[in-house]
């Protein structure tokens, strides 16, 4: 299976070339992130992608000095929704009977169900509920780009505060949830690149009820 | 690229009808979910394998009687760790240790460092943290089965505590987190299937700074 080959080719580069990603491939890369599945489809997330090169450095000093941030070809953050409002529920229900023509009565009920209960939870619960959309999307984005040939450091490492402030993040309702440099990796100044990948095997990982 | 075509292809199947997904395709999805990248490389989650009918039923009484649950050829429940534990940090580096062949002084730095910190943390914070990582694994089983054509339910909608019930978990130090039916649609039954798509256009989800 050609794509079992790409994760295999896959590891988080700890040093990237500078090298830019044409553009189309970065496009196929949001589009296999914006094609993710969410919690009732709510897409509860943005992404910010960064060329600039002033805001790579400001990064990588809130991102325990990781030469990726600055060395990739363009940073991806994953900023989940802080909370959940009436008004983001509201839009992805409205966009949904715009794009399929129609209005269920199901479906408007399944609205009122989650404008009953979402808004009305704890902001932190709602925003960890979000991270974890945006980490679907985040790993889509991940194997689109190792399909690509294309490299990605996946990265919790960071001062999240210091991320949502240098990029104003907190003012939009957001909340930088995770990193991902994409880029080339630099094969001659990466330690981790001709080590063995390590992986539970699958027997600890899998139990089979049969 | 085939990637997005099958990435369109999917959907999160409304109904299944019973067909049994061939070992060689679930190996294959199982193998791109153990290649996840997660934190710190600790895979910190096992993903429990069912195909006993008996307990999809007990799961799906729990599980909103979503008919997927049964009707799925194999329900993947991924159950992530309870907390991070000395023992599970340490076997995680100790089989990197093993599979390399070598010890790394900055490597076991970064041992320590992990061992000084997860364990003191809240089992709450930990658990959220650990089921993140599930959710990479499990977005690599979704594009993994798209990739071979089969369906797959993305499902938050259950009873965690009650499928730990059901599944002993609790006792193992694991708790579900998120659901995944795999299995192939039943195309006239399913009143999702023929409805279009609905994601935010790419310029509300992506922001370039250049």
């Amino acid at each position: 299976m050609e794509l079992l080959d790409k994760l295999n080719w896959r590891y988080a580069a700890k040093a990237m070339n500078g090298e830019k990603v044409s553009e189309d491939k970065i496009e196929r890369i949001l589009e296999a992130a914006r094609l993710a599945p969410t919690s009732s489809g709510l897409q509860p997330f943005e992404i910010i992608v960064i060329k600039n090169k002033d805001i790579k450095e400001k990064i990588r000093e809130v991102g325990w000095n990781q030469s990726v941030i600055t060395d990739c070809s363009h940073l991806f953050i994953f900023a989940a929704w802080d909370t959940y409002t009436k008004e983001r529920i509201n839009y992805m229900f409205d966009l949904t009977n715009d794009i399929r023509g129609f209005k269920n009565e199901g479906w408007e009920n399944y609205r009122q169900q989650l404008l009953n209960s979402y808004p009305q939870k704890d902001a932190e619960e709602n925003f960890n509920h979000a991270a974890k959309q945006a980490y679907i999307a985040f790993a889509h984005a991940i194997v689109a780009a190792a399909y690509e040939g294309v490299d990605t450091t996946p990265m919790e490492g960071f001062d999240a505060e210091a991320v949502d402030q240098i990029l104003g993040l907190r003012a939009k309702g957001l909340r930088s949830a995770v990193l991902l440099p994409v880029g080339y990796r630099k094969e001659d100044e990466d330690w981790l690149v001709n080590l063995e990948k390590v992986r539970k095997p699958m027997d600890k990982l899998v139990t089979v009820i049969e």
